[in-house]
């Protein structure tokens, strides 16, 4: 095997040996990983890893079989999401809530959704939210969630021990870090340090503190704070962009209009969110670049770690700031009837759709995930560097007729190589990756389909960067790697943070603690029946302010309480529109809840990894023999050179009685180094 | 400094150089160690760890380390703890709720403590536990359970960086694990299995599995879940011993009794209690040894992990039961006026003290803790040894007569030190430790005195330890560690279950939340004032059951309404002794400071535990620099010895041509090993 493929640079013997029979055939490495790794038709194989790291580099070889990893673990999350999704589709005829929402003999008329202009409505008329909400806002999903933060703590552990394997095979075990050289920036600007400071005193070991860097960190702070500020105002504009073009839809005279309202604006929304998102990212990936050199890292590893660092944090604040946003905040400060929350003094907040706000949160997950690993994987992996190719060409072809003139005949290979990208490093790969994993992991309890997406896109992906590694990048010098360095760190982090965003999205965006509170605590008969009448506040309709009663209504004569979805005291309570019993108790559940399920979950997270050791059985075993082997041959191989060396000095014995002392001294100084490098020590030995 | 002390068995040779004048004076280190350690009068000097590691070896140097890391962090601790105690006091007299409590104006009638016998009573009578419980539940107890989780993390930290400095300087850092002989009963169980399995087929490398630990495991699963249950039994009949004990005190016709009551039957309660708990503690530990037994673990080091853990289990269940059931269970199945919960039909479920139930653990805690202690110094470490020794001496004069004729004159060291007791492990002062570590970390939201306590006694400890090490055991044999082993996992484990424990005390058993509740949500005047009245129910004593009011009474003809301290409806509401709306409002507000609480000790100490390097600065340094000069230092010698080799050799040219080969194999096989062993690295080289 190692005979076809050490044969890059020596074709020539290769051939001669082929003529001889010695070898059947031979393969350039290029174009075995051309052939069997970097296309589509190969998405069911194994990724040939050895040979990657072969021909790239154990960097990039790590990068492939992380992502061949985590490629290979999303297919059970994924058939586990499929089954949870059936299970909803398969019980949504059975299920009460959603059965109450569409029977139209239980005639709740709703209080109307926008000031004057809309009319009270029916609840049986969102019938189909309801029912599609059910799709994800069922018990499975809760199993889910907590399958999958299981998922990723298997998924992390599995990747240690591959991890572990991967070095052992590739002979990195015993890989130390070396002493890196400072970053060119970082010795110059502490070149102007000294020179400063030559006038005052002299001071030997000179490096940059932290009063160095303080407006580097200062303006650090200040900016990602403003960042943070650009990504939450492009989130509100989105917002105020929705409450204002839904009203003046709605106060539209045409019918046609007023029916599309929902569907038209939640789509126009989510698209220019996506193409906010889409912007900032490359925005703030410049931004993070720009803020880590004003930190003046010392060393290149330091640079790209804090790069790494920002450009997440930025990044990932960005693509997932709306999704908290309907997650969390929707609809919660909208008010109630008769004290409604305006902005700009004349638009209401707006509310989530009746369904509940988890079918948005799915619509708003599902449109944002699937459109970035679309545009980006389109647009950005392929798009851009093919148009980027073309102008290079054309470029090469205004200079063309000089050139031909040199060089006429067939283009050298370093011409065509030349022609290709430059390599600029993994990050934006992992990158994409780990925001990926958010989607799969965050708001997995809203979307149990998620993992099935990143599977499909991942299938792609893995061909997809092979393809640009072999055939579109110029070839990355090969770097040396133990591991995925600070990428493990975050995943791990984006893990944990997920155990307690999913626990708020089951309790607090959906209706499965409304529903047992329901059942257990106030349903007469134990059953669902009645819930929806229970979760629908009264509200008279003599309590509206002035100006905003429904104008011209259909029901408006006979109506004198319409309905909210809220848990609050009814008109004729002593503390109308107080919130009611109900409220606190579901609360306190709700509350309980998050309690329960992330000591739950954090308690069966570190079960599993201390279950799952980190070093597979048969690599430790593995080193324990290569050890004692070591020892052994180091004995013998010693024993010899020493008699050796006896033999030959006993001739020599009294001109060299000098000389004899130092060699039994240098004998001995290397079995004593053998000794510690043997135990990892490195300590000057004493003789 | 090591000429003075490598001198114990070389005290003639150490005599005649004193004589020469080489040295001034010589200490055998055992005496040293007697005199500079091993007395209370050094209680304010560093430990001499280097010392103590040289007499008893690594693993008994690691613990005497371990416990000074730890008792030099509980001085920071005590202070804050003795401050907040002191907030407390000095705020009692401007406390309202204490103040209203006991304030005689506001006249709270309430309801009888028992049926019949007792009679109604006044709030203000309750005054002096009101007050006490103000000093342990106050605002600045919130944060010092903040403190509190974040010191934990700060301590396991420090000693990891601590352990790694000891590891450099006894020259620890590279040692590994070595492969341990398998335990005898295990050699002898798998050869009993090889000999049945003979009769049916070959089978090399034949090891225990699950199927032939099954029983084991199995039994192990059930006793455990046995002596839980002997633990819970335990607890209950305390409780069963209280009430019974406090009914029928309350029934008696002498009045001095009667105001006894409540005194008597904690202070009672709780010695019984403890007595149960260290008896139960010496059986937890023999059962432990037995259970581990039967799992058949392969090694000795396997073995004392699996006990310790066990031991861990069941001794920490036994001490913390009690404290559990005073924290979260005591009161909360009372019932209420009208509808109390009956024990046998005839006593009520204990409620906890008009004061609140932190009033009873914080003297639970104390006493349990301080009496643990100082039974345990005094009993089990000073008491139980001496009388061992006694029985000892006694029996050793019965056969004195006989041995006086065989040995006149002064009695051999050996001898001496025959009559000292054996050494049996560390376990029990690591055990001792830990259980304190958890009255230090996991209830000290109730008790911020317990890390002053702890203090006082690890001072006593470390030299009563010291002591007996010095004095009355026999030398232990020294074993090599790196670590404090699994005691570090469960330290670690502690601290991370402390902070959910100190959530769940602040939130559910003091009056924090509460008082918050009703400040910014129910006080009209944005003060506290009301709080009490707020906090007591309404009870129509016309709802009284048949045969439990009081049957004398020296108020009962005035009252109609009584009050009792719960959230519920009055009996005038449509839904009369329901939990009302307040409850529900609470309770949401202690789950959600329960949440809020955990989050943020978790993210604090993932912070600390981040920006605390591992690893010293220094000792990396030290580290690096050593590498660096092996590295010098070997090629030096490796140049000189080719140098020789060769110079040699060139005479010898022609007769020894095929040696030399041989010898420079050698060389490049040891310049091979010396790289890789440079590297860590332990893979037979290819020449």
């Amino acid at each position: 095997m190692s005979g076809i493929l050490s044969s890059l640079f020596c074709l020539a013997g290769i051939t001669t040996l082929i003529a001889n029979g010695v070898y059947d055939s031979a393969f350039p490495l290029h174009d075995l990983l051309h052939d069997e790794w970097a296309r589509y038709g190969a998405f069911y194989k194994y990724q040939p890893v050895d040979l990657i790291r072969k021909y790239f580099g154990e960097k990039i070889g790590l990068y492939f079989a992380w992502l061949g990893v985590y490629t290979q673990l999303l297919i059970p999350a994924s058939v586990v999401g499929i089954i949870v999704f059936f299970y909803g589709w398969a019980t949504v005829e059975t299920n009460i809530p959603s059965q109450e929402m569409c029977d139209e003999d239980q005639n709740f008329t709703m209080c109307p959704l926008c000031d004057r202009a809309c009319d009270y409505w029916h609840l049986s008329t969102a019938c189909g939210t309801a029912r599609a909400s059910h799709l994800f806002d069922n018990p499975a999903t809760v199993f889910f969630a907590i399958f999958m933060s299981v998922w990723a703590v298997m998924f992390l552990e599995h990747w240690k021990r591959r991890q572990i394997s991967l070095n052992y095979s590739w002979d990195l075990t015993g890989m130390e870090e070396e002493e890196e050289h400072p970053r060119p920036k970082y010795e110059t600007i502490l070149l102007q340090k000294k020179q400063r400071k030559k006038k005052n005193k002299k001071n030997k070991n000179e490096k940059l503190t932290w009063r160095d860097r303080l407006p580097g960190y200062l303006i650090n702070i200040s900016s990602i704070l403003f960042m943070f500020g650009v990504t939450c105002s492009a989130v509100f504009s989105v917002i105020i962009y929705r409450i204002t073009i839904s009203a003046l839809m709605a106060m539209s005279p045409d019918p046609e209009v007023k029916s599309n309202v929902r569907v038209t604006v939640t789509a126009t929304a989510v698209i220019i969110n996506l193409v906010v998102i889409l912007i900032l990212d490359e925005i703030y990936g410049m931004v993070a670049a720009w803020l880590t050199e004003l930190e003046i890292p010392k060393t290149e590893t330091n640079f790209e770690e804090r790069l790494i660092l920002k450009a997440f944090l930025l990044k990932f604040m960005n693509a997932y700031a709306p999704i908290f946003y309907v997650a969390f905040f929707k609809g919660r400060f909208a008010g109630h009837p008769g004290d409604y929350v305006y902005v700009f003094n004349d638009y209401r907040m707006e509310e989530c759709a009746p369904g509940g706000c988890l079918i948005e949160l799915c619509i708003q997950l599902s449109i944002i995930m699937l459109g970035k690993q679309l545009i980006q994987n389109n647009i950005f992996e392929i798009g851009i560097p093919k148009l980027k190719k073309l102008c290079r060409t054309l470029k090469d072809k205004e200079r063309a007729p000089k050139e031909i003139v040199e060089q006429p005949g067939r283009r050298q290979q370093w011409h065509l190589d030349y022609d290709l990208e430059p390599f600029d490093g993994l990050t934006p790969e992992y990158m994409e990756m780990i925001i990926q994993f958010g989607f799969v992991s965050l708001f997995v309890a809203s979307f149990p389909l998620a993992p099935l997406f990143a599977l499909l896109n991942n299938v792609i992906e893995i061909r997809l960067d092979a393809k640009k590694f072999v055939t579109e990048l110029r070839r990355p010098d090969a770097i040396r790697a133990k591991d995925i360095g600070i990428w493990y760190n975050i995943l791990s982090g984006l893990g944990k943070f997920s155990v307690i965003i999913n626990a708020f999205v089951i309790s607090f965006t959906s209706d499965f603690i409304p529903r047992l509170v329901y059942q257990y605590m106030y349903s007469e008969t134990g059953t669902m029946h009645g819930f929806i009448n229970h979760t629908l506040s009264y509200f008279n309709v003599s309590n509206f302010k002035p100006g905003t009663v429904p104008s011209i209504s259909s029901l408006g004569k006979d109506v004198t309480f319409c309905r909210y979805k809220d848990y609050r005291e009814p008109p004729w309570s002593t503390e109308p529109y107080q919130f009611s019993k109900q409220y606190w108790s579901v609360l306190a559940a709700r509350l309980g809840f998050v309690i329960l399920f992330q000591n739950l979950v954090i308690t069966m997270s570190m079960l599993v990894a201390w279950v799952i050791p980190d070093v597979p059985k048969n690599i430790s075993e593995q080193l324990k023999k290569e050890k004692t082997l070591l020892v052994d041959v180091f004995l013998n191989e010693e024993k010899e050179k020493l008699q050796l060396i006896q033999s030959l000095f006993s001739r020599d014995l009294i001109q060299e009685q000098q000389k004899e002392q130092q060699v039994s001294d240098q004998t001995s100084l290397i079995r004593c180094i053998y000794d510690c490098g043997a135990a990892g020590l490195f300590v000057p030995c004493q003789i």
